[in-house]
């Protein structure tokens, strides 16, 4: 989602504000986020046709890749069923994931390379309320990926994005 | 997951293979994870008495937290599905979410704090084959969280994660 929150309502905390109130001394932070996946080399081809991204490590079973600040693993589901000791994982999951890019022309590229990687257009391209642009796009997993341009949020050389 | 690599079989990339190889110069970046959740001030009495974490900005309908180089969305679940233009989003998704903390004994702690605040153990916190420390927690949508000790994967002082 893209929201412009000038003028809304809704609470905004400073830093500040944060540290005082943070009752547990601990990190925002997610290491992982790992998608369950039914085959693992058509989601690589998927990530690599599609976004252009290649695993800093794979083998038969899950693929990681790293991100900004935080790793992303596609993992054979029902491995991730057997860790996690949860049966019955289901698509599509009540989720979404979002990469951001630089204007709305490159959401309609990267959705259209995506499609033609074995992506399914959930949404095409197009202008929220709020500003910027966006659609959707579900992997071959059904697993959905928002492509977004979202003028008002810093991304930094590193990839890493900051709320604003 | 936690995976120690040595002696696996398996391909690591080096950064400098990753560059030539790369065939769309875009960032291994995700902006916004979104998970869709049925009542978000349950919500956010579980991440806050759980985790200790605080949005950024909330209203009535979403709430944004800042994360290692990210932002974590948490959105009422029919907001998501309007927004994606795909209905019947359904649990539990294929997918995890890890946060990684720094010994075996912090791990249980959270997992208790975690239940405490209306989370639903799914793997008490054990040792897996490859070393380190994690548990499953379902929090109150059903989203599973891994809490994890990692030793082979560092954290620095933001929470950026890095893959080793």
């Amino acid at each position: 989602m893209i929201c412009a929150l000038e003028g809304e309502e809704g609470r905004r905390r400073e830093p500040s504000t944060l540290t005082e109130e943070r009752i547990w001394n601990m990190q925002q932070q997610i290491a992982v986020i790992t998608l369950g996946v039914a085959d693992l080399a058509r989601s690589k081809r998927f990530y690599k046709g599609g976004f252009g991204w290649l695993p800093a490590f794979d083998n038969d079973e899950i693929a990681f890749y790293q991100m900004n600040g935080f790793v992303l693993g596609t993992w054979v589901a029902a491995k991730l069923e057997e860790d996690m000791q949860r049966r019955g994982l289901a698509t599509p999951g009540a989720f979404s994931l979002a990469h951001n890019v630089a204007s709305a022309d490159e959401v309609i590229r990267l959705i259209d390379r995506l499609a033609g990687a074995g992506g399914r257009v959930l949404r095409p391209g197009d202008a929220p309320p709020h500003g910027g642009f966006r659609g959707y796009v579900a992997d071959p997993d059904d697993h959905a990926w928002e492509i977004a341009w979202n003028p008002a949020w810093p991304i930094d050389e590193q990839g890493h994005v900051t709320f604003a």
